[in-house]
């Protein structure tokens, strides 16, 4: 709970409104996983899904009441809409649906637009008006809260304000404690609707929520507008994720709202949970994060250029716009062409290596990454083969664990249809030389499983050394198939993770290369 | 030329503010190509960088002033600091660099928070505002019009106004004729900054600029309210490049200018431009287009919900905020198991095959599709190998122009160093057995050239189709490289471009299987 308890609500969408978007597909075991993230952040309530529009949301709702999900801070909500035009509330099947999912609480949404009411729905106001006032009451009267959702508020409001206030008042007669203007195609920008909001308020007194799409690329700003407005329920969904253009982020707006309005909607904890849960979200969504989202993207204090790196190792909070720790953040220094020296300087010192006083490595350091990256390498995410390039010129390295002679991996896709990669390496390690064959899913996975197979014996340590992520990017699309490839590979001793990474023409060799590094970087901790 | 002329600026710093964003990398003729885009575009202004202190960008002017660069509507500006403190204006080489750059236009950067001034740059501020003044007139008396970016002027502002506004005088009293309100470090939220806009234009009556870092991620709202508050002159970046978190973005600025303000700043032609120069603007960078981008993404118009896209069939403009071809982006109907039978039927509808009356065949096409889609296959972006599943559902594909017996793929990384990728094909074409053998830089770019050699006698139409882009994902990072991967490449035949999908545990079969669907589409077209 936060201190403002129930008078602000931060209402998560990311299990509905958020799998709409281009992309996503939760299983029910997502589902379950990202509520208990977003529980464990504080938010106070987690919209489920549609229980009987979509038999994977029905069954999310029944393993929940089942005890596969026990919450801690939010409640769950049910998603859904009104009765059917002409079907009486009691005998509606969807509507039954939702009291089926037992789910404390229900969001009806419901058409606040006459163009939709009329042409969509093809009804009229009143029986609309019934269809909300009518579905509230039979819900509260079987114990539920609810809300609702004015799906196409503002741009029905703009058309005729009568029919949307009208569907409004409908759902306080019923019952519901909170009506949410919804930016439903989202066309609007932050002072038009900001009037609108602090209008129905003025005009209503009615507790008025947001919910918004980013259409206009002003989503979190809109919400934000409508809080300083009056409103004190967000609709938000994790990174954004949502139909098109997305909904407001999650992290963005509560940023926003404890860091610039002070109001302080999550419990104080969690504020430095942000980027951890953000990017947990991203992995069960599947999605990669966005590195340049606000808050909680890895370059959202990211300093590249090199004016700017110089002056943030005198005085660092003149450069962001908050501690970037708050939000469970990191400032970074990128290293790149543009950075030059200072960059490179601070980078080691994040290393623990002192290059101030070693003015010609530095030098040498900047070239030499200046002429990888002009080869497609980059630097930036894959610190771990950063670092082993500083202590390589600076001669701190020891002789690396093994070596290569050769490796062979053989593909077939033989006539029966089935699909074998074998690979076989021949390494020389602790004054041996070893040749080791193992099968694999694809050929790099085979010759991991190769390298791997011939070390263990030599280096015991290399038994808790995991991959995390395995990432390919392609570097030139002018050129299809044979352009320049570049592999990203995040390992794991269980303890640390580090990222490493190659680049070639050749897209095993590239992932040869960033495998190998990883291990290296790993002997270098071995015994620390 | 826009209708509104001079009285209001669209100012692209893409070539300089959004070359800091982390992962760009312009070379001098990336940076040409992308001025070309933005003059076509019709941008009244292209900072392309700071001459004297990058040499790329000295380079860039240098080649533009040769005649490299010929612009139809926009000027070239030249970014760049102020005099250093101390030092007098026309001994400061860095201001040297600015006149010798050629550009007509010069936007000097200066310190307007006070804090920065006495911290960063170690002066007062009386010596800040000389700097300012000498250096604008300087640069005015040599004939050049010169705009003053006030960094971090909104948290300057509220820290100290005086100084802040002390900055601003300054310029203008050098011959300024915009003073830039700059939120450097991206902190401010739209309805407080439009405050401080109106507040500064009516204390001075100064020209006003904007440019606005997306920390909050407002940068696109906070520019538009800006406008709203009184500023004429709006500094972004293609697609929102920027460091950190990133710029406003061109393209949704624009499109919130025009479509929703009513504002002509760019050409009346140029709206429906937006999508493709965003998305060449991407390629340039090699960044892969935010597909959720708003106005510009291809998911942008794109809807998903089964609910939506039945309503859709009756009354598209419910349902987008704008016609999406005014922004020259399509309304885009996905197929995915939320989507069901009503998105199947409008994506056949696209295909040329109607649906409507063959209900049975739409059921199974929906299990196909649902049951792949579980499996990783995702047709969302490939639209080819969606039609050609469609298709053989009912039985509207002629026998396919080849089919494979086997392939073999052998990578060798010799004791030399030396890599060699090398493919076998056995394929069955035009009634006979064929067996080709090519090498590649990688195993996949082997496979394409060996399937080639074996088919090209047999298929002349072989010829002209080429690889335009080959994208790998990474499906579940869960277990490193033996995940999932799904290959999309895109084909052309000079005429057309298609997308085709392929999935598997071997990068290399996935690779084969779109490479194959896509000779099979490509077949469907020969001869129509």
């Amino acid at each position: 709970m936060t201190t403002l308890g129930d008078s602000f609500h931060v209402y998560d969408t990311t299990l509905r409104d958020g799998a709409q978007g281009e992309g996503i597909t939760y299983s029910v075991s997502d589902k379950l996983a990202v509520a208990r993230l977003l529980d464990g952040l504080g938010v106070g309530f987690i919209e489920g899904g549609w229980p009987g529009a979509l038999p994977k949301d029905t069954e999310f709702f029944a393993r929940a009441a089942r005890g596969d999900l026990t919450l801690k801070n939010a409640q769950l909500v049910a998603f859904g809409s009104t009765r059917k035009a002409g079907v009486k509330v009691q005998d509606d099947k969807q509507v039954r649906a939702l009291l089926d999912s037992g789910a404390p609480v229900v969001t009806l949404v419901a058409k606040s637009d006459r163009r939709h009411i009329e042409r969509a729905l093809r009804t009229d106001v009143a029986e609309n008006c019934a269809m909300v006032r009518d579905t509230v009451r039979f819900l509260v009267a079987e114990g539920r809260r609810v809300f609702l959702d004015a799906e196409h508020f503002f741009d029905g409001f703009a058309f005729d304000s009568d029919t949307s206030l009208r569907t409004l008042e409908s759902a306080v007669e019923g019952g519901a404690d909170v009506v949410v203007l919804c930016d439903t195609n989202g066309g609007q920008l932050p002072l038009g609707l900001a009037e609108t909001v602090a209008d129905v308020v003025a005009r209503t007194g009615f507790r008025v929520g947001i919910h918004c799409q980013d259409d206009t690329s002003c989503a979190v700003a809109n919400t934000i507008a409508a809080v300083q407005a009056g409103a004190t329920h967000v609709q938000c969904t994790a990174n954004g994720y949502g139909e098109r253009a997305g909904n407001a982020d999650l992290f963005a707006v509560v940023g926003n709202l404890v860091t610039k309005l002070g109001l302080d909607v999550l419990p104080r904890e969690s504020l430095a949970e942000l980027t951890r849960v953000s990017h947990a979200l991203a992995e069960i969504a599947n999605i990669a994060p966005d590195s340049h989202q606000a808050y909680v993207g890895s370059s959202a204090f990211a300093h590249k250029a090199g004016l700017h790196a110089s002056a943030i190792k005198v005085d660092p909070e003149l450069y962001n716009h908050i501690d970037p720790g708050a939000v469970g953040n990191d400032m970074r220094v990128l290293v790149t062409e543009m950075a030059g020296r200072a960059s490179l300087e601070l980078k080691g010192r994040e290393f623990g290596i002192d290059l101030t006083r070693r003015p010609d490595t530095l030098t040498t350091v900047v070239r030499k990454v200046k002429e990888l990256e002009a080869g497609g390498w980059s630097f930036e995410a894959a610190d771990a083969s950063l670092e082993l390039l500083l202590k390589d010129e600076l001669s701190e390295l020891d002789a690396p664990p093994f070596t290569l002679e050769s490796y062979r991996v053989v593909l077939d896709h033989t006539q029966d249809g089935s699909i074998v990669s074998e690979a076989t390496v021949k390494v020389h390690v602790a004054g041996e030389r070893v040749i080791a064959t193992a099968e694999g899913n694809g050929p790099v996975h085979a010759l991991d499983a190769a390298l791997r197979k011939a070390l263990l014996p030599h280096l015991s340590w290399l038994d808790s050394v995991q991959l995390n992520d395995y990432k390919v990017r392609i570097l030139t699309d002018q050129h299809g198939t044979d352009a320049v490839t570049r592999v990203l590979v995040e390992s794991t001793d269980g303890e640390r993770e580090w990222t490493t990474v190659g680049v070639h023409g050749n897209i095993v060799e590239a992932s040869w290369l960033a495998l190998c590094d990883a291990l290296v970087h790993k002997a270098t901790r071995v015994g620390e």
